[in-house]
Order: C-alpha cells, then structure tokens, then sequence
C-alpha cells in the first residue's frame, strides 16, 4: 500500500517557496507542482534528477468491430520504432533527458526480435469484450504485476519521477469502456476521433463500448473487475505503473486519456496512490476530461494532443523538474541579501 | 530590416509531419510550434540546440509613486543573486539547458563588481514619466540598439532561440502605460498587482499611468515616440532584442507581461518582425491578455506566473525545443516499416 502522504512537508516547502527570491507565490503553477513533490518525497529539497517513460504496449481484441483506423500490425511495428529510436517519445524524452523502456506487456505479434524490449507478454492481445471479458482476472493481475515490477526496478534504480505511456492500436476503445464503467458517463460522451476514426466509426465505437458494458457485468464495488472486463493488458500494466510508482514513494506523471483511464483504475483500486499522481496533459480525445474530473486533477497544460505513447508526460516532466529546482536550488532573500517587500 | 519569410518551408514542414509516425496533427500544439520554426529558419529539419536568455535590468523613476511594494535598490540586488545563481530564472534555464546573458542597460545602482554583467548602461533607470518622457528619445535608441547587439551576437555565436528576460522594480507600472498607449485600453484594465500591490496601491498605479498619458503627448503614427514616453530601458533594450533576432534569422520566445509589451513596441515599429515572436506563458498579469491579444497571438501554456526574469519564456523553450526534435528527428511511416490508416 502506498503511504499515505504527511502534509507537514508539503508545509515546509511553502514556508520556504515564501523565503526564496520572488515575490511569493509569483511562479504559481510551478510553485504548486513542487510542493506536490516535496509532499511526496517528504522534503522540501524535491529532485528529480533522473527520469524514466516506462511505455507500456498491448492489442486489442476489439479491433475486429473496426474502432481504429490503423491496422493491428502497427502495435508491434511501433515497437520497434520505439526501440530504433525514431517514434515521437524518443524525441520528447531525449528533450527532458529520460529513459525510455518499452515493454510489451500483451502485442498481438513477435517483439522478441526486438532490441531493448522487457518482453513481459501475459497474451496476445486482449479478447473482444463485447462478447466477454477482455481478460480473465488471472491475465489482468499478471498484467498490472508487471506494470508493478517496472516501477518497482525504476524507483530502485534511482528514478525520481516516472512517466507512463502506451502503445496499442483499438486502445481507445478500451479506456472509453473504463472511463464509462467508472464515471457512470454515456459511451458517447467519453469517445473520440481516437487515431483518425470519421464521425460514422466514433458511432460505431460507441455502440461497441454500449454492448461491452452490456455484455460484461461490471460493478464499482469491484474496480478490479472492471479493469479486467473492459481495460487493456498495456492499460493494467499502466495501472500497476501507477500503483508500483506509489508504492515506491515516487511520484508518476499520466499521459493523456489511456494513461488517464489507467490511473483511474489503479486509484479506484488503491485510492491512496492519487497522491502521488501528477496528469501532464489534457489530451484533445474527449474521454480524457471526464477522467480528470473524475480524479479531481488538473492537468499542466492543454496542447491539443491525442497521440499517447507518453509524449505528453515527458514533456510535462521537463516541468516538473524545474519546478522542483526553483524549491530545491534557488537562494532566499536572506542568502542573497536582497530586501523584502515594505509595508 | 527582418526578412520575411517564405511560406513555402512551412508547407515543407507539414508535409513531413504528416508522414512521420504519428496520426496526423496528433500533437497538435507541437506541430505548429515545429512548422513555426521551420519557418523562420526555412528548413523542414529545424533544430534549437543552443538557446539562450538575454535578461535586461533597468531602473524606473516612476517609483516614486509608489507603484511596488519593494525598494528600487532590489534590483541591483537581483542582478548580483542572477549572477551568484540563486534566482529563479537560473534554475530554471539549467533545466532547459539556457545559457542567461544579465546585462545592465539602465540599474540605478553600481553593477561594476558584479562579475559576468554586460555593462550597458544608459542611464541610472528612466526619468519620472509623470512629469515629462521617461527616456530621451536618444537614450531609448541606445538601449533599443543594446538589445538589437545582444540578440546579434547571441546568433552569431549559434544560438538559434533566445528568450526575453526583465528586472526592473517599477516595470509592470512602464508596461501597463505602454500597452494602454499602443492598444488605447484603459489604464484600469491593464494594471495588475504586479509584485503584490493591495487594491488601493492597483488604483494608485492606474492614477499614475493616467496621468503619465496625459503628461505625455503620444501618437500610434510614433510608437518609437510612445516607448521613450512611457517604456523603460530594459524593456527598450527587449523590444531590440526582438528586432535583433528576427534580423539575425533567430525565434525569439517572450516571456510574460514586460516582455509581451517589448515585443508590441518592437512590433509596431518593425511588423514583421511578428513572424519571428513565439509567446511563451499569459502571465497572471491581466494587461499581458491584452497586449497578446493585439499582436493576435497565443501562448503556448498558461501557469499563473508573474515574475519575469525570462521564467515563463526559458520554461517555453523545452516545449520549442521538443517541437524541433519531433520534426528533425522522427522517423517517417516509410522509413520505419509502419502501416499507414487504412480507407
């Protein structure tokens, strides 16, 4: 279980983001992501020196209903992009300084040719979920397990913040399902254009997600459940990423709406791990704003993005971390001799 | 005179977004911030490696009314503890890998001991502009020129985006003056708290900037005219900055309230150098909405932020910085064996 969090730190970095050279309270998002971090690294000295993206790839069974415009193969060619280096992640987590580790937690094809890539594979691709679950509870706990392990390893290594990605084509789908067993949300407010769907296929996505719910009886007592009836292999390990990162006392950074549906899995099934959870971006798929009302988060900024694969969160991360250097390394008005404010 | 640019590498630039391996548009801001650049430096492959902040100090004699609740002598203070380290603007320039230029280009206070200070000074800060113009018209030319040479000399030794930065306590008051005399909005709707005024200490400062208006005669068909009446020195030196850069081929990134009023004093007197200006943050500032609503230009994020030293615009640059790496660097659809969307 995550430890729960003692305010006291969280106090003591506000006490000195007051002492530091700026007028208080004058860098205010920023201010308030670092004490966030101080809070969860107990400190009011945060650093988050090193980084990992730990990006999470799985296939969907779902696909065969046509919900995305991508062909399946594209997951394990995305794979190997990622490992060669020429994926947007790549470029994003170069930018931030972090690491990235693919890992294929359920493709639907070979990676094992693959450099670089933590071949962890509960299956090949999820079942379709409108004719039962996605998964069987045994293949969702091993899939959260992973997601568990990675960040379990990350935080041991050194890592100071992780950043959660995914790779997986038809997942959309998957964590509109999530998104709409969770939050009680019609299907068709939580669906999106996903990858490039028209209008005509964001219908059929929603009629798809209505007789998945139908079909699996999913009950909020039960978030585990859920997850295993209508979520993903890679969106389990993304939940367990979450957990695992909590566990650890480190704090994780979601990316947009599959990141968002894998953290609203793990809080409703861990609840204390909200606290160490900072949602980069709010991600342009519609679903993605129902998520974070539901968590009662903010994101760090809107760009208009919906590509995954933690490109969202890794530029966030670069905020982060000079969020936490301004608490951490920057003079007070007393060190630096500067006067205060009169009156 | 800034060249202006070619569409046409702006349209290269889209084409290969589009054929990297991604949904295309699906990193929406991104992508616009990379074809942006791509313009402005006229290739499809456009890369920001060397970034610098260049950080005009100046004194305001202004003041004296009473329009900040810190002495003016903070100033000088804060150009030793920039150059000691120990500000926010160091801390976060390390984050995005900024080299900080801080040049004295009006501090009303000695600088000469304080190491790795350009000396530029052209006055001991700005006369009074409630009784008279606050610069000569030669003064403002001279810091105006101090910044065109800065931004110069940063180009020439390979920097390829610079951010605007300020210090100068007074300077939201030289700001809000500037902007409600470049955009004929009301001194009340464009004066802030600034540092942390109360209520009464906001209406003072509207009083004074009313009265600065009415002493000063200025006319739109002169905004070099209207900068000398009511600017400041290091937000002269900035507006030079901009012009300096988009002569030099180079991005300039602004940073908030003092920084966006440079930049519609340069852009008045030099349109299009427009093309070159990325707006960083909207500061908490409320006259910083206006002036960026006048150059008809959008922020890339907005964190509540106030405290000028080029923060917002240094933080800005990572996101720029990505954006190019995102373009130059990914692999195509083609490239990386990656089916494309099928129908």
């Amino acid at each position: 279980m995550p430890r729960p969090l003692d305010p006291a730190a969280e106090e003591r970095a506000w006490t000195r983001l007051d002492q530091l050279t700026k007028p208080p309270r004058s860098l205010g998002r920023l201010e308030r992501i670092a004490s966030h971090v101080a809070r969860v690294q107990n400190t009011d000295r945060p650093e988050v020196g090193k980084k990992a993206v730990l990006l999470m790839a799985g296939d969907h069974g779902v696909v065969a209903h046509g919900v995305s415009p991508y062909p399946q193969a594209v997951t394990v060619q995305m794979v190997a992009n990622f490992a060669a280096g020429g994926a947007a992640i790549n470029q994003i987590a170069e930018t931030v300084g972090a690491e990235v580790t693919v890992c294929d937690v359920g493709v639907a094809g070979d990676t094992t040719g693959i450099p670089d890539v933590v071949h962890a594979k509960v299956a090949e691709g999820t079942a379709d979920m409108t004719t039962g679950p996605a998964m069987t509870r045994e293949a969702c706990a091993q899939a959260v397990l992973v997601g568990v392990r990675l960040a379990r390893e990350a935080a041991d290594a050194g890592v100071k913040l992780i950043a959660t990605g995914d790779m997986g084509i038809g997942n959309t789908t998957a964590a509109s399902a999530l998104t709409a067993a969770f939050t009680h949300a019609a299907p068709a407010a939580v669906v999106g254009h996903g990858t490039g769907l028209d209008d005509e296929g964001v219908a059929r996505k929603a009629a798809v997600i209505q007789r998945a719910l139908a079909h699996n009886t999913v009950s909020e007592l039960d978030p585990f459940g859920i997850l295993a009836a209508v979520g993903g292999l890679e969106i389990a390990a993304l939940a367990g990423v979450v957990i695992g990162a909590a566990e650890s006392g480190v704090c994780v950074v979601s990316d947009g709406f599959i990141s968002g549906a894998a953290a609203l899995s793990a809080i409703r099934m861990c609840p204390n791990a909200r606290d160490y959870l900072l949602p980069s971006h709010l991600s342009a798929e519609p679903g993605h704003a129902v998520v974070l009302r539901a968590l009662e988060l903010e994101p760090i900024f809107e760009f208009d993005m919906r590509l995954g694969e933690g490109t969202g969160a890794a530029l966030a991360m670069g905020v982060v971390d000079a969020a936490c250097r301004v608490l951490a390394g920057m003079a007070t008005f007393a060190e630096a001799g500067v006067d205060t404010a009169e009156g």
